[in-house]
């Protein structure tokens, strides 16, 4: 990262005695540095092709993950940032190990491609071999006898289906979720899920699982979307015969590591005035190289700031969060606000959908801020965006604008393909239009050059003013 | 395989008293048969999901491709094939282990999607680690200087397209085919390759390799497209620093075992005249369940010959060939020319390039059989089938159609996503189209119908009559 790309960065970096003896023309208007980000923005990719390249994986909590930050950080200096820290916090730390199969041992016998879940536990030495025990939903396994999984491998199943605005995650999630709890707390020796995804490759979908308190952990695996749909035509045509699985993973706890958020700033003129807070996550989980979750989003959100703010300081200071430790329960997001609740943010907003388009804008701001709302939106429509009344909420990674109750903004990427490739291996740089990706730092580039130069408070709906921050 | 869901099925396994009692209808035309096929085969589909399901991965040699044999020929049985048989020979058996790593040290540790290639040694246990030299292209390798690659393991990347005809697989194919053998007779420790395929998921095209005499076998990988590409950025990023890789593979040679040639027929009418040879093949790679490689072959070929025979004797006797090893070095091709040298075929031809569409067809026909050419021809038209005068040469599965110089006949398919899943884990039912499969058979069946009913001598350009499997 040693050049910048960038004309406007590359005048944002001059040292201020010479940019003082040469005066600059005037600095350039949101519209126009949205335009040249459209057609010419280089960062965003630089930053996910840097960090899939030079550190890979990111899993939470580890050595690589400590290594994304630093290369983060080093990222956000050389582009002029301010304030570039990485902020620790100590978490207890799952690693997936380096063993992950399972094989039908009768009557069909073949391998099957495997990968643990999140907080799965490890499967004895050697592995476990049982009988599998097919649901076709959750609610179908929320319908056991209790005990009369004792013995068994369960296997949950479910629909899914690619949703622009990906709904059906929370439709389909639920077998990941809480699908190996339900199933040890009926005594299963472990469970096996379809992947939570909408592709056809052998890659699975790992993801957190999670098991009740008192609940003690099994091996929990998913099954890539192929693998699974062999599996249940084996229970077609086995004509009744019983369904023997052998597996084996060892998954591994660390106990209590450290992991961060990495922060940095363009400082503002004012600092009585709370800051735009824009933020991303840079754990990945360890089988992809977390280009489009979320590497995508922290290069958006980092170069759209660089973009809106080069050769003109803007009004309020825009803040990075580049949170730590999302994909294993939000532990950066939480320490984050855990950390800076006291401290007031202007609006807090996320890029965590990959790197497809955008295609609306909603914020949950108050009447009085409806003109704000109004003029990013009518700015919007040259990209293509769309606003509605739909009250944004914000996502996993700005924890402490709803702990705060700040202004939210969402700007919703198209999410089509977003799960043929989450949590998978197949989560590489490749997979990233660099087109579609210079639209998103586009439009951010226009929302944060508009929300750090508003001199008005604010707030969302149903919040008094001065109130924001302090519960 | 229990239920014949053909009507034309049901009326050919009738016994023949009852037959005799109750007078047929006329059988229906070639075209009719094909026309049906088109809307309704539904045997070509199952016996790929059959065998995927029921056997898995085939590979060469194996116990795996033994329990295949047995479910082809319980399934050609069960679709009232005569002299159904498994014909054996021996074979020097390469597996391919359970250990398929391959990490980056350093300037910029993580691990990459590799697999082994077909004849790769193992690594010591425990690994080697090696600083890469990469090679654009085989050509590159080729040019250097001899041992200078001592101590080193080479990366040998190449160009590749889709193409429809699938002739990048000549262009592209030789850094797999001889990449390692030439990198070994450097001194390389180990090669790795960029996969020969098209496609960008992390799943590494595996495939023979092979090492010259003298030179020993080294240990041989496949990256998935996506660790070549990154692999690739790494020397663009590393400034000249050594990019080091650690490697472990442990894929065994098993010394001599059985493998097997599975045939059966439809006997004809007229045994004096040569049989029409319809071929595929019955193994697979280890890592997929050789789905579009070779059961859809399979499954298209005896879908064909059933449904161009069902209730009406050809005149001709149809032989089914479904080859064994062909993977690994076209063993079961050559054992079956080898075995059946002497018993002349009327014409070779096979399928064994996927189950997409169909759209040229090509004979090697002389003269005198132009009329049959035109014919054959005529009838395909209907299927959006063109013909021209290129010759055909058949492929990996008939051997025995070149050996002994008699007619062939291309099919030719649609190549164009085929080696975005050739040789990988991808390699599954969900990526037959079942339209396009079903396209396939009744085109075959036309083929079949048309040949097997065919009383004149079919000879290919240069042949004289009588000659056919004399040389």
């Amino acid at each position: 990262m040693k050049t910048l790309p960038f004309a406007l960065v590359a005048l944002a970096a001059l040292p201020a005695p010479l940019a003082a003896r040469t005066p600059p023309a005037p600095p350039p208007t949101v519209e126009q540095r949205a335009d040249s980000a459209l057609k010419n923005d280089r960062l965003a990719w630089g930053f996910v092709e840097g960090i899939t390249t030079e550190v890979g994986p990111r899993q939470a909590g580890t050595e690589a993950e400590a290594r994304g930050r630093q290369w983060a950080m080093a990222w956000l200096r050389a582009q002029g940032f301010a304030n570039v820290a990485d902020e620790p916090f100590q978490m207890d730390t799952w690693v997936p190990g380096t063993i992950h199969r399972a094989e039908v041992v009768s009557p069909f016998a073949q391998p099957l491609v495997i990968q643990p879940l999140g907080d799965s536990a490890a499967t004895p030495a050697g592995g476990l071999t049982a009988q599998v025990v097919m649901f076709r939903t959750v609610d179908e396994l929320r319908a056991a006898p209790a005990g009369s999984l004792a013995g068994k491998i369960a296997y949950i199943s479910h629909a899914m289906t690619p949703t622009q605005d990906g709904s059906h995650y929370g439709f389909a999630g639920p077998a990941r979720w809480v699908g190996a709890g339900i199933a040890a707390s009926k005594g299963a020796l472990a469970t096996v899920i379809k992947s939570i995804g909408t592709d056809w490759h052998r890659n699975p979908h790992t993801g957190g699982t999670s098991f009740p308190a008192g609940v003690a952990p099994t091996p929990a695996g998913a099954l890539s979307l192929p693998d699974a749909a062999n599996l249940e035509r084996m229970f077609a045509r086995a004509g009744g015969r019983p369904i023997t699985l052998r597996l084996e993973m060892n998954p591994q706890r660390l106990g209590q590591t450290t992991s961060g958020n990495v922060v940095g700033e363009i400082v503002g003129r004012d600092p009585s005035l709370p800051p735009v807070l824009v933020a991303c996550h840079i754990d990945s989980w360890w089988n992809g190289t977390g280009a489009f979750d979320d590497a995508a989003g922290c290069g958006i959100v980092a170069a759209a700031a660089r973009h809106a703010t080069a050769g003109a300081q803007p009004l309020r200071t825009v803040r990075v969060l580049m949170a730590g430790a999302e994909e294993v329960g939000l532990h950066g997001s939480v320490a984050y606000s855990a950390a800076h609740r006291d401290q007031p943010i202007a609006v807090g907003l996320e890029s965590d959908f990959g790197a497809d388009r955008i295609y609306r804008f909603n914020s949950n701001f108050r009447a009085a801020n409806r003109a704000l709302h109004d003029r990013i939106a009518a700015a919007l429509v040259l990209f293509g965006v769309s606003t509605s009344d739909e009250v944004a909420t914000g996502g996993a990674d700005i924890n402490i604008a709803r702990d705060q109750r700040t202004a939210i903004i969402d700007l919703q990427q198209d999410g089509t393909r977003y799960f043929d490739l989450h949590h998978t291996p197949d989560d590489t740089l490749d997979k990233i239009d660099p087109a579609q990706l210079r639209q998103n730092v586009a439009i951010w580039t226009t929302v944060i050059g508009i929300l750090a130069n508003e001199r008005e408070t604010i707030l969302p709906a149903g919040q008094a003013p001065g109130s924001g921050g302090s519960r």
